[in-house]
């Protein structure tokens, strides 16, 4: 495949007929907005200035322990991940950039980066594998069934550094400035694992890992409560990262994956915490009512999405630029349209947020206002800014109804009858 | 393999050099228990007569979506399972039946009745597939992808019902009594399924299952708050469980899985509950901390297990029969070993909760006595049963201390030896 | 006072300013919205129709067991709590009942009724207190510490029990139809209660009070997870809910609370699964992000607060006819305030729940099409229905910005004048 | 009251009759341990060396938000709190401390030192109250309805840092050595408080506080997830603690109580990854199963006591030296009992961590053997370690049988003879 993956000349078919009904909505909106004092095409100007990464991972099919059920057309290998995250970004507009997952996306980096810059995409952070073992891989001869870092071995911590050193020189190679270290790490039983010297193993392997980043790159240490160790996990709050992220240096910083908390945690004040500490690296975004359910980004709490975007324009301001990436597994869904809708419900919540009258909320809440101070703040997230995504969308060569478009397109069957089709059964547990 | 897995003189040379000790502790405490007017030989009856049924699935190593890492000599099969299951039994006398999972376990039944006969041991509720796909399995060409038994499409429902059918059919072979069915039905995102269609669809489905069972048969329900589906499941809780038991007539009840409930709920009062309202079907024993992580029976809050058997034991009488079996997923120890110890966990809680002085308990209750009600309670809990738990054991040929019988015996590098290694790799999300 | 305690010029000096934008709102919304062939009037009619019933214990400042915080001006006895409720109602005109809870609001039934009457205001489901003591209440002269409806003493269930039908008593002679029972009883200990006999107890405690029912009247069971009591609860959750309606009778059905589930808990599902078993009797709203924390109805979670208005919309029918009721604590802002943007948002879901395109969600759902059903609920959701919602306000006599016009009419500055001031201090704990 | 509050002599009569047993009871348990090379006296005499402080609020009756229930004989005052802890002491010989509440346990310094000192009593750390406001009390003019150490007016930060310095004062007089801070502050609603700048404003007020602590003194900061805010809480969780301690100095450190948490939090994790950080300042102990239920320390989930004891053995050496103290509230038990038996459980559970081989685990540890590592853990666990405790007890002139000798000595009688009656009633929410 080389060039756009789909038509051009379809999606402005597809445009046309809903130009007309856009122009009222938006103008509709803009003539609210402007009562408030809002320019409307300078959100707009915001809102499509405003980019998430996609993960190679994502358009695949997910899956859980119990099972995986393919969908048809599933891409085998990097490049036709690759093109079908063009698809993404070409109906979208949101997402020009792919993060990878090594050794899952090993290719040589010469044709990835050809492949990626024919499609208009870059590379974004990269990932290490090292929560799987990879058979017949020479790099991996030993198993991470009891950890990779903070594994009691160190051999096998040495063998993980390496991999995570190898990514980095990958990721060099592609034109990506950051490394995501998730570890699996932890226990299931009580007494299983030391849980200090776990954490300690896991600090002076990540220093290695440190010490072989490239200038202007960052680290990103990423936290999750548990799974897939059910007792302990040795990176296991935002507090644990933000030790780690300390002791690294300037370097490292947090990532907050959305799904990665106990229940009930304040997501959004964990942001502003780690804002304060200097070490907000980034995020996974995705959403989830359990666990780390990892569904679409704002399909369970959109609220909370948009009080996450909330903390994010207020801490908005020079030198403010954490990684923005979607982490999710679509198991029900087609991954092209999962990403699409996503990445619009990311900037769904960009786009409220802006809305959001700062100077009345300051004001408010100095006059310990609580109603007026929390109404001010929902007036934002009740604005359907709608329009304005499709207005950044369509402005941007991308679709109005991006969904419809890529339907509309059939890549899908196209690519089913390309790719060979995958076998279903059973995930971890059979 | 015919006969016991395990030399019996080996187990009779583990007990020996560990009988004087035992004999002691158990003097001892059979001494401090007199000084209450407790007969420890009652209670070690008692716990002898105690059984459950191990799964055959728990046999293998499990894993979670990420990975699996599989353990040397796993079974090929349900024969092998079986082999494994008798050491269970040899060693630790608690565990004579095996709950089988169809199709995984699919064997013609004589040869199954014939294997298990000659290992000593007898078959349990059998257990209905229907959240994987089975390529290549006639039986189901269609797909669980979006639901079985509440699917909305009646070919699939239909397909699931002569599955479960099937399961009875086999069952009845195999001089099985129960057919348990949990089932992945759900949705992801809100409005992907109409929540209320879908659980007339299933008790639809339930019914004619239900009409399939044979005189003497129960049905045990079984819910699950959540995955493999992550918005809505169709039986989520104990209500809906309840509310399709009561639909289907005495032959069902509700079975409880100790990890499938939301955090913090308090189990040992909807076992008192479904009592109450005379569906308590049986229990799915297994340990959790944050999800269904079917760790090993009270290795994570022992206390928790304790107070389901105080409630056990307190309604125990006449017709009083609840199914025991443990449903655990192993992914870091031996699953031998594992079900061995759960076992003895369970017992253990059985042991301590049978130590309570009721009498004084209810008085206590009956002064609204809380502080002492509350340490008689405890009392039971604090009683170090392990003499009592060892006595059952060695009294039936079993060992002393089972897992180091076990360990002693060598049989995992001798079914190391014989069957082939499995390939470790992804879970669900690769 | 007498009449409207609001002069109506008011209201209407404060609309006229901001009639032109309501309209200019409105307008563009209903084209929008007739694109999909909606008809904005029929929905604006139906969401001026529906009403919610406003708690009297609401009307007062709340406050935790560390302390209370009073506002200025609060109500003493229910007199004043009507006034209040009477603003609620005129700026608000969502609202035209209230509910009483007995003792607090025990006053001569000819004297309520005219106040009531004057004010414009009826009177929804009665409320019975027996989870505190009321010393110096003839009636009371038992403690609930250790229960009510469950205690172990017979004569405190009998208390509890004839306090349940003296308010079942007044309740008629007020027009109510109506009983709310929530009791705390409960344990907080292990072995404190004996689970099954509490049950039993409540059971024929509430046969008694069901007994007492007048024709026309229903009797509503509320469960909560915890709170008085940390342990165990008697009625903790919906299922238990269900077996006390089921076993008491027809007129007997739940209530849901919407804070009283445990963590992560999919409400919209009870909501469902209660309906199927003809036991959906009303709601308590309100919001909350860790237990019961009594916010303002969709301050926390607006999605969850539309998706259970969503299952309403989709059983709205023939005979359907839930009693809707809010139930908060205003610790931080004027609870008038409260009450009103409360009911406000009760009705914006309503209203966004109205907006939901059934048919197509209904074809999606049948076509196993996760993304698009789900897109098709959530276009209900985005839908910024203000305009809708000050319509029906605007013409029923109520205010454009219910809030801004209550601010500007000085109510709270008056009746702190009128009203003497309450002192502030520990609470439960000191 | 001088001297002891229970006559030694009916101690003495309550131990004799409990002697043998006692010894019996010890000596089998010295012969198990001694198999294993454990010396039981030493276990008992490190045992016996360890102490817990109690709270001078603890020994009255607690109450929710719906009701406080009051006891018999319920001390007035701090002198008569005073006598109740010496009961506690003198029967269980754990809590020879006691942790003061300013301004409620305010009184002068030299008389309260005088009658500690007749009690044979010490003081703990001093804890300060600005989660309520003081009507009367000519320090605290303003309110802190909307926050104390991060209010947004200068006034009320000030105020509450002067409370807290004025504590320091006391405290010096009376011999503490250590500020504990905890804070209701945080928000209702999203949107109330800017979570940034209050925490900063915190971190300003505690550089306050922390200059005016004389040398040799701790500060703790005190974390908690919510309650009574119930949106934002400022110090929500240990990671922000931690920042705190971090920003102050070296006299700063965390308080870990272990019902301030998430659901499903691993709190031994926590313990670990603070004291890697040289920030664990101390505990406040007690037990819960849903929020901050402030039970009976151990009565909920004892596991998790000995968990987090584990990591404190494990971690003892040269300097370790956190602050132990329960902090409860007794609603249903007369709370001199409850306060003897928690001490004794914390007791129990360092003395079953005192007993795990810690080699031998060490060594499963470092093999990946997870089965028998979690054996090893669980051995100390099960120990049945009463006669331990009550050996400890009796060697230091305290009760075999703590709360019966409590019973016998009719203390609660004698002092509800003498001290008025607590009306009961409403709890915050009235």
């Amino acid at each position: 495949m080389s060039g756009l993956p789909i038509d051009p000349d379809l999606v402005a078919r597809h445009n046309a007929p809903r130009a007309r009904a856009l122009a009222e909505d938006y103008d509709a909106l803009g003539s609210r907005l402007a009562r408030g004092g809002v320019d409307i095409d300078a959100v707009t100007a915001r809102v499509a200035a405003f980019t998430v990464a996609v993960p190679s991972w994502g358009v695949g099919t997910g899956g859980t322990r119990f099972a995986r059920f393919p969908g048809p057309g599933e891409p085998r290998g990097v490049f036709q991940k690759l093109d079908d995250c063009a698809v993404i970004q070409q109906l979208g507009r949101a997402t020009p950039a792919v993060s990878l997952h090594i050794p899952w996306d090993e290719a040589p980096a010469a044709e990835l980066r050809g492949h990626a810059e024919a499609l208009g995409l870059a590379f974004d952070a990269m990932n290490s594998n090292t929560f799987q073992d990879h058979p017949g891989d020479a790099r991996h001869p030993l198993s991470y069934k009891f950890g990779s870092l903070s594994h009691n071995d160190p051999a096998v911590r040495a063998q993980a550094v390496a991999h995570n050193v190898h990514c980095i020189r990958i990721g060099e190679a592609l034109g990506s400035k950051a490394l995501t270290v998730w570890i699996g790490d932890g226990s299931n039983f009580p007494g299983q694992s030391h849980m200090g010297r776990a954490f300690e193993r896991y600090l002076a392997s990540m220093e290695e890992i440190y010490a072989a980043l490239p200038e202007g790159w960052r680290l990103f240490s990423e936290h999750k409560m548990y799974e897939p160790a059910f007792y302990s996990t040795v990176v296991q709050d935002w507090g644990t990262s933000l030790l780690a992220a300390q002791s690294l240096g300037p370097k490292a910083a947090c990532l907050v994956d959305l799904g990665h908390h106990a229940p009930n945690v304040n997501i959004e004040m964990i942001v502003s915490r780690l804002a304060h500490a200097g070490k907000l690296g980034g995020f996974h975004f995705n959403d989830s009512r359990y666990g780390d359910d990892d569904l679409d980004a704002g399909s369970i709490d959109p609220f909370r999405l948009f009080l996450v975007f909330n903390e994010l324009v207020d801490l908005d301001g020079p030198g403010f630029a954490p990684a923005y990436m979607i982490d999710q597994s679509h198991n029900v869904s087609d991954p092209i349209e999962s990403l699409i809708r996503s990445a619009d419900e990311i900037r769904r919540a960009y786009a409220q947020a802006l809305l959001v009258d700062r100077a009345a909320l300051e004001a408010f809440q100095g006059a310990n206002d609580a109603l007026m101070a929390s109404e001010t703040l929902k007036a934002g997230f009740r604005a359907d800014v709608g329009p304005i995504l499709a207005r950044a969308r369509a402005d941007a060569g991308g679709a109005i109804d991006p969904v419809a478009a890529y339907r509309a397109s059939a890549y899908r069957a196209r690519v089913a009858a390309e790719r060979p089709a995958a076998q279903g059964g059973g995930g971890g547990i059979t």
